[in-house]
């Protein structure tokens, strides 16, 4: 039996979450339904797409992903489901699943869902939960409505990041919940910086701070600059939080340049 | 095996979930349990049952259904298991369960929990979930306690819904977590006030707005009136809240008034 | 099959927590999975002690409970299997696991997790649960690593609470979602006070309450002393918060003495 996992705006407050659930259970009784979370900010289709990707790699393989971020419900933005080589990728055609196919493989084919539903403002429960369930039971995409080319399908602008000399110039992609800034850059970018880094905000402000490896590496209340658990720059205060500390949020461009070591 | 739904005040920080789920699974090894909510506000038994009345009509046919919203605990409030054609409600018979009874086909019977609880402070744990791991398990409702005469439960007072001629006035049944205004009313009694709608506030304020089909029918910030999801009236912002936008919550009673179409 | 629970202070925004049980799934597929709660304060080890203690007791016996709230991770802190006569614990060796070893009948043995987990800054993902999934696969806790003696695990200080003739002075051990104060204190220390009981603040404020059984036992709104649902002294309002009202939390010392029965 696969395994369902789902991802909303939805809330934790209402029976929204329950509701899908139980359409799940009664559709396919034996599933497992793993959240990964129901706090995606309201509307934010960027951050959803970004904690999703984050998720999908450690999800049982060939999983049934449902995620709901949709400010466009009920305007002709298409429902999809994209196939990938691990698993399937259920809701709206914004932008929101396409990171995660590509950390699932890459898009191999897309199909849009036709059936209108009945309630239009809740698809979740009238359309991609159900689709989602009939792939669990296992109905193939290309069974659930017309193919759609792949590369019609919405996608997000990609987080800028650009690189010189001694320096980089990358967006804060999220903000996690213990307020550390994920950049969109990686290792590869960031390692020509050396030991020591300084970070210009976008107005003006500037901070000196440490390459680590960890948190710990600092003493607490103080930045460091490191990579993160899915390989990304990212910029944190050691029990504290960095976007408190610069200000700054998702969407913020950031440019680190190398400095020598701290003279004192 | 039968399903257990969860419906409570108790929150996200604390064990007491967490304890409930572990007495039920111990005694009731392989039941399903689903969380509708922790987060209805301390006490509040209205919202509690709206979100629980919500809920149940999605989740599996013959779940049991907890839900504890129980300001009176340890008072005489009379602990109850509500029987209906599509499962059974336990909890606090201080009308928490009965509009979910009603929205499961109605009381069939009922009985009063009359085993003492050691820990007279937590009846989650104590009494409730082992009741319903307990009907999990093939017991009968009779088999838990002395019948109670249906009449005798307490009910929550009916939201107020009235209506005349170009106009209707209703009760605001819940606030979501998106903001949106949930009305006592339905589609019979929106229908007749047209296509563009007049709303009254307590404090005289009053607004004009649209019916729409969904959110997306307006642009982003602008007001709607809609049936939502439950197939209520409802009075939502597009991409955000209108209970911030209006100032008004649940128990405040709006009044909706037919208008010509708006002239400009 | 065994059942893994998981507390920790990763937060209900990310997608940490779907992570670590995608990562349990994938290596033992039919494991249950109990989340204790993920909102403990960030890096709050004694009250992720606390709440966790307070939970195992009622988790399913020989389940593997799996804690973070890691100040120290990537620092030289170690990682530990504890191995009780009730199931295992894993997490950091900084005390947040021994409060829940001793509810589960203490310390029969303890290892190190030494393997290097590849990504430092998530040892949920990359350590923790992948030792977890091995215990609930079978494995004993002494394959996972060297033994460690009982007597080196890192202890919390124990909370304070001290007693005399006719009062009690006990440190608020933690405020619940409901903002009641759960002292250190028993009811051995509790019942030579009597029916009515004064409480003096670190500042010196004082308050006169009334020994409750349940919140219930007093008017909405005042104040009263009981025992709580695990059996410690609380102090709780009834459908309010006793944190607010006195203004103190957790750490705090509360002096409780003994009063003549009100006069009025």
């Amino acid at each position: 039996m696969r395994a369902i996992s789902f991802t909303t705006d939805y809330g934790l407050s209402d029976a929204f979450v329950a509701i899908c659930h139980g359409v799940a259970l009664s559709a396919a009784p034996g599933v497992r339904i793993i959240d990964v979370t129901h706090l995606v900010p309201l509307a934010d289709v960027r951050r959803g797409a970004a904690v999703l990707a984050d998720a999908v790699p450690y999800l049982p393989t060939d999983a049934v992903h449902v995620a709901v971020v949709d400010p466009g419900v009920g305007t002709a933005r298409r429902a999809i489901v994209v196939e990938t080589p691990r698993g399937h990728l259920v809701g709206p055609d914004n932008g929101l699943l396409l990171p995660a196919a590509e950390a699932l493989g890459g898009v191999v084919a897309a199909v849009e869902l036709t059936e209108v539903a009945p309630a239009r403002t809740f698809h979740g429960r009238d359309l991609f939960m159900p689709a989602a369930a009939r792939l669990v039971n296992g109905a193939s995409a290309a069974s659930l409505g017309p193919a759609v080319r792949p590369d019609t399908l919405v996608a997000l602008p990609g987080a800028v990041t650009r690189t010189g000399p001694g320096w980089l110039e990358a967006e804060v992609r999220a903000v996690d919940g213990f307020g550390s800034l994920q950049l969109a850059a990686t290792a590869a970018e960031l390692d020509p910086l050396g030991p020591s880094v300084r970070v210009l905000l976008p107005d003006a402000r500037r901070h000196d701070l440490a390459r680590g490896e960890t948190f710990g590496d600092v003493p607490p209340g103080e930045l460091v600059v490191l990579l993160d658990s899915t390989g990304r720059v990212a910029i944190a205060v050691n029990q504290g939080s960095a976007a408190e500390r610069l200000a700054v949020g998702a969407g913020a461009v950031l440019r680190l340049e190398r400095r020598r070591a701290p003279e004192a």
